[in-house]
């Protein structure tokens, strides 16, 4: 699925490319700080997950304002940001880290498929997590956290700046997850850092061969002159159909 | 499987419920402080888990009581509360959320099995896990621990008031299971719990089906007055025969 | 596959018995913390792994020293000992339980299985978990960590003793991993403690099978000595063929 | 130092009255978390600080967002934060519990202090906690976090609604800390609680009196129907001049 | 402060032995978990506490089990274990480590004193601690916990055997806590370790002041047969008036 | 103190400059993780600590290695390091984080002291620290850990490179240590490092006089090209004589 903020052949790019390989071509620009350690997907079998970032931030939640009747308010922003995600994004939220209430469930996960989003990541955890994994949205998290959200979070802001695991994530940021986990590319990012990631996955393909060839690692990982000219004159005689 | 302590409607209600939508239920009665967070099923294939708490304390162990000699003894807590734990029960274990030791190994969930039992949960981790899920008896733990109990845990009551995973248990409250959880229900508010859960699981089933023909989640979830009319009318045209 | 360290005998009772079967067994010689808890399997159909200790020891990196030029270089201690880990040897890395970068990644795995290495083990995390699985060589973490290594580690000893998950590593050492996790045994007691383990899993099968008929733990399990006569008598009646 | 949020009446009740003491209050009318749990005062000689809170909310930083150039800009929200905090408020920051780089340092507690503020406080750390305790703010952290803040913290908003340690801070909520910690007070419930808190500690000054007489708390502790006549004939012949 | 429990000259012996050299004896005769880890001193300037273990223990709170009103009834246990702790004991609290509420306020502690108890030990926290601190008693904690028992604890037995850190306490074991930390003695053996631990004490007074005036550690610490002899020679020159 | 690794200017500059700035000028180097977070000084009163690292690694204790009998040989090399550990150098242990036993007691830091050490600093903890305290040695540690060493910790190596609480030592890096905690620098830096952090220390305190004064920390902090030349002209007529 496509949408306006990455091209079609970026997004291809990045759907071949793995997190870690993403990662690596991050760090060569200097960030350090793109994975977001300690989240896994729901399900082994999930899609694999690339969009651009519609965010929600959550806040402690009180007695006093996170009733069930004002959870019912159609002015509740929890709700708001599900219904709000555009098409191809990825629902990215902020429960500070927090397992004690649910970050989403299952209808939201539902409504979420049903429009077309492309998954749902918190740093927190869902409820209904058998429910959702039927659901088949590509969905992250740190663990289950079934009780209900007003428990302990109350949803503050929708699509503005967030840190999501200890990562920054800022609107329409390209996130992309995989059954390793989530990784974050800065939007102004995106075309160069898919290009240099396929690449790296095609070289990647070829070294594992020769290595599986018995090869030592050393000259072939990471990649020598003479490697990368091997490798090219490989391609050229390898080029898939 | 049913017994004396839950009726057999209300077992079969607290089948059909997810362990999510049962502590939403216990939040509506004010108990925040049902779910034991932090604990998995240690087999994604084990069935359901409904039964009344019969339940084992571990106190730390010490060099001079907890000898392998005095764990042979029949006076010895720990495999005590594997014989007395009655037909359809489930052994709860507050294992001081250790994972220092062991809280049970497959020869103790062989013979719970054996004698009926409906599952067995601690807040500390099992030994012979890849045996534990060949006994099919349903099981939750925080994480294996191998080591034997004795190296840490000394049993030192059986079927008094515990904490399992920071919730409180009382004999006889009823604890459910399935693949995301598990939840514990006061003994005394389990008839009308089952019941407005399973209410509230019908209901579910129907708004998850509008949501996926792509409505909005306002007005159906959380339901509304008029989404409660147009389930009424829905459930009558399509009683489960 | 055999080595130089340990017989073909020990090797393949090694293999009939678990890891908590062997803890035990070490438990019986004093030694308690042999058991690398919180590390679990990459995958659940991974082989058994058995196999003499290869170590590498990371400690933190620093910016100037961790560069991607010097990790190039063909003196690079994460490198050399994926190329020096001998046929048949367990790599076991200390990573300082540290989940910042990645203690391998599938180049090295793959690069270890053409070398006939048995399996490899950190106290840390690996990157492309997805591609490891695949190689299929035995692997144990704490969790996925797919940054780049040079990000928080760096390499600083090959085959020296080492703690791995809070437990003393000494090179050749054996390690042994099943599905529930990985154990350590001191070397120079591994003929006496595989006898003794594969003798406690014969006994062990026995005793399950008296618990499926119907019988109490007390007086098979642990065993007794009228339980150890009853169950000599079987074994020569059941002898394997 | 009074100020226009809090009146000169309650701010003197609140003054005499323990963290403790408040909490309980607001826990009388139904608000379980307001403590900042984890939070400790930087010097055991600090004065108490009672003021409604301005807020500084942190997300994590970017290396390409947060350089040393970007961060000397007069945008920067961590410096106008401290440069708009009104006088007699406390600043309340949102480190999301980070303890890699710090909250804020000498200079700004130095220009604080200047400027009539009530107050600092952060769920993460400061750096130059030595000089801080001579400027002699009142300032509450986790635990010291000198490195840099560019390295982990950006400065994302300033005045909006907040978590902080778990509490729920929304501008001008009441912050009280003494040599324990700090409390949050909803704002529109100051007064209220600041006269019962007020109550309570004159009663507690009686009780615990009549304590170190030798009486025994059952019957004063908590106050019953006939203790509070009691302290009522008492405090008309103790009344403070 | 002598009682039934402990004889005088012990009393006196454990006085004058640091927690640190206490463990070591107990080391010695195979005890190595008895060191309460993590529990702190309430106040630099509190006396030394020796006593035997008068305890009590909490599980997870219940809403309509853990109301104000029944707190108040004088069949709280909470309220009893303070009023039914005898003279010269230290009342030791199994908190299950939780820091969400408070194990006792100043007003418990103002009592114990008054009735002669030599201390206070928690594995969670106190509310009141600057009211405690004046009390003087002393008291261990985790850290300061403020808000109300109500809110996460609920008392549930006096005087049985815990676990308080860690470390198993039986009632009557004798408690020494120093400005290091808190240790536990099996009551069986606590003249045996006193009268080893001042011994010791009096060697490392010797050892000391060697080491101070220029000496190697080794041949002095730990003491060698030669070292005692001297230390014996003199301590018969040295004998405190 | 001066010694031959580092120079006398150089010390006595790194005397009067905080650690928390002379991280600051670590990270103008691109040299980010050097501080050593969460490690805290024994004693508030202690003198300020610097001087070259010599290094001590422990591994994981094994029950039959590390007796007590072994621990008394002369090849011990944890008594080893204290009586090695040259003139000035401060003493960094690695002990892997570990707060289960003791890094060092009162003995070694006597013998520490006598020998004229700069300091002792350990990720894990000390016993005896109320004696450490009276010896006045410079000592950090993360929290008190009296029991035995033997208990969990084997020395390894003496003076290689260690991570000591995550961040990198190399033997001779030089270590500073102040009220707030502890740094490194690597030590072909130390020049450069020690006369930048002077100079941003005599800065900081002409600023800080500024902002006492009234003014704004725009301008001023950090410095600005013209806050800086007022500085030259103020620091002309402020000569320290």
């Amino acid at each position: 699925m496509s949408n306006e903020v990455i091209g079609t052949q970026t997004l291809r790019k990045l759907e071949k490319s793995s997190t870690a390989t993403i990662a690596n071509m991050l760090l060569k620009k200097g960030f350090k700080n793109v994975y977001m350690l300690g989240l896994n997907p729901l399900s082994e079998k999930q899609p694999k997950m690339v969009g651009p970032a519609f965010t929600l931030r959550f806040m402690p939640s009180r007695e006093d304002i996170d009733t069930m009747v004002n959870y019912s308010l159609t002015t509740n922003l929890h709700r708001r940001a599900i219904e709000e995600c555009p098409v191809g994004h990825v629902l990215v939220i902020d429960a500070m880290g927090s397992l004690k209430a649910s970050s989403a469930g299952d209808m939201m996960s539902e409504r979420l498929k049903a429009k077309g989003a492309a998954g749902i990541v918190t740093d927190g955890g869902f409820r209904d997590t058998p429910a959702i994994k039927e659901v088949g949205l590509p969905a992250y998290q740190k663990q289950s956290a079934p009780p209900a959200t007003v428990i302990a979070l109350h949803p503050i802001e929708i699509n503005g700046p967030i840190g999501c695991a200890g990562v920054p994530v800022y609107p329409d940021d390209i996130i992309v997850g995989d059954s390793e986990g989530v990784v974050v590319i800065p939007r102004q990012y995106v075309d160069e850092i898919a290009t240099a990631a396929y690449e790296a996955t095609l070289y990647e393909d070829y070294a594992q061969q020769r290595i599986k060839d018995g090869e030592s690692i050393f000259g072939i990982f990471p990649s020598t002159e003479k490697s990368l000219q091997e490798y090219s004159a490989w391609k050229r005689n390898n080029t898939p159909s």
